[in-house]
């Protein structure tokens, strides 16, 4: 069981580490665990959108990431995940240090995930939620195609 | 009214100029109408999931920007947009030397708006459709707080 | 060709006369094309919201129906199609006759289909665009299970 | 204090008792605090999509109907609420004896309020989460006009 579970988290950790456009903003995952990941980045300037805020869309990958390897966490290795879409809402202004996307499944089935994602941003010591919203995720299991 | 028309034109440029995420993304508006706008990038390493395709959410960000714009384009100068939500279905992957993020304002009121956002993906001479979605915008008109 | 098109039309509104909620409704299908469908509906007091004006859920029940009986239109017969997700924008209050959930399939694949939804309103001679979304939909094959 | 809530409650049962639609689907409200609305209706063979289940659009209707009044309930009387946009995705088939509609404010803002939606299905004595979503909600406060 542990030693599966650990399984499980390098093969997410060595999918996160192949995602170029996690490299370009410097995230990385905060935290792993079966069914939940949080992503960390610190914000900077090529982040902003026209006001000086952290961009909706940067938000999105963030949290797009998070949920997908949510989903992967949970299932065996060699299987693969991809996004079948995303709605996010976004609640407040991000500004400050961190910016963190979080994914959460709320349902695996066979072949479709639902997840639950927020972006978070930290400014000083304060957590704010920002943006929250649903994912569906398709999952491909090892030795099965895509549909 | 082409000086108007003109006028608002160079507001979403200045204001496009200001986002740090589409600098990032080497990212220049392609097309801009009144209502409707593009945004072209080309496809680098750095865009890509774990797979190779462009990520999700850097198609979100270009989705984003234009349907922000396309709203943009059509208030008075000195106006700000606002997204409240969007949602995105993803088609097909992403794959090729061009991305293009667009956005129509199907629907303009005193207050929101509604775009209609699509993504497409150029491989050669030929561009796929590779994301389809819609955007609620908050628009706050010049001398307006944001509410 | 034409008769396996007859037999999908004809399956399509078999279907549809097995949905509870469309008798209810006293909708019937106004049109029928592969991979498009419009389902309308006489509006009646009791599908109002507290304003008098046909409550958001009623135009999503006629656009859910249109968007999943458009899939079906394109699947053999035998197939069964399950609402994966919807997701809908309302654009202009919901007042007159007749009311007209519409579906067009924008992409299907082995499993998974993406459709455009809309409402109509028809009050006297005009046609009205009321709400307009998006739709995932599952498709079981015949002899496949639901995965 | 105690009274101003009281009020807020009572506009929000009179609202409800003027949704025609909850009537026809002889729905009550089982839950009513600040921020946040349960609905509940005993589930008819009137419901039903192809299959027998509950359809989607009957759930999104209860969940949409729940998410509003839970806005309601935390303005002050005389306001007025319109649902900007919801998305559902559905996670499991609803079959039972009883439907629930449950909406709680995420996000209360001038204007602007997010909520997360939920539908649960009793059979015998168990719930069970049938779907899941997120709704934006336009605010008109006394004395304002929609916008």
């Amino acid at each position: 069981m542990a030693n599966s579970s650990l399984r499980n988290l390098s093969h997410v950790r060595s999918s996160f580490r192949a995602q170029g456009i996690m490299r370009l903003f410097q995230a990385r995952i905060s935290r792993l665990e079966s069914g939940f990941v949080q992503i960390d980045a610190r914000i900077r300037k090529a982040f902003s959108q026209q006001d000086g805020f952290v961009h909706a869309g940067v938000l999105a990958t963030m949290m797009d990431s998070a949920g997908g390897y949510a989903v992967l966490s949970q299932l065996p290795e060699g299987s693969r995940v991809l996004a079948v879409e995303f709605k996010i809402n976004f609640m407040a202004p991000a500004a400050g240090e961190v910016i963190r996307g979080c994914g959460r499944v709320l349902r695996l089935g066979r072949r479709l995930a639902v997840c639950e994602l927020e972006a978070k941003v930290r400014k000083g010591k304060t957590w704010t939620s920002c943006a929250w919203g649903s994912q569906t995720v398709y999952c491909v299991r090892p030795g099965e195609t895509n549909g």
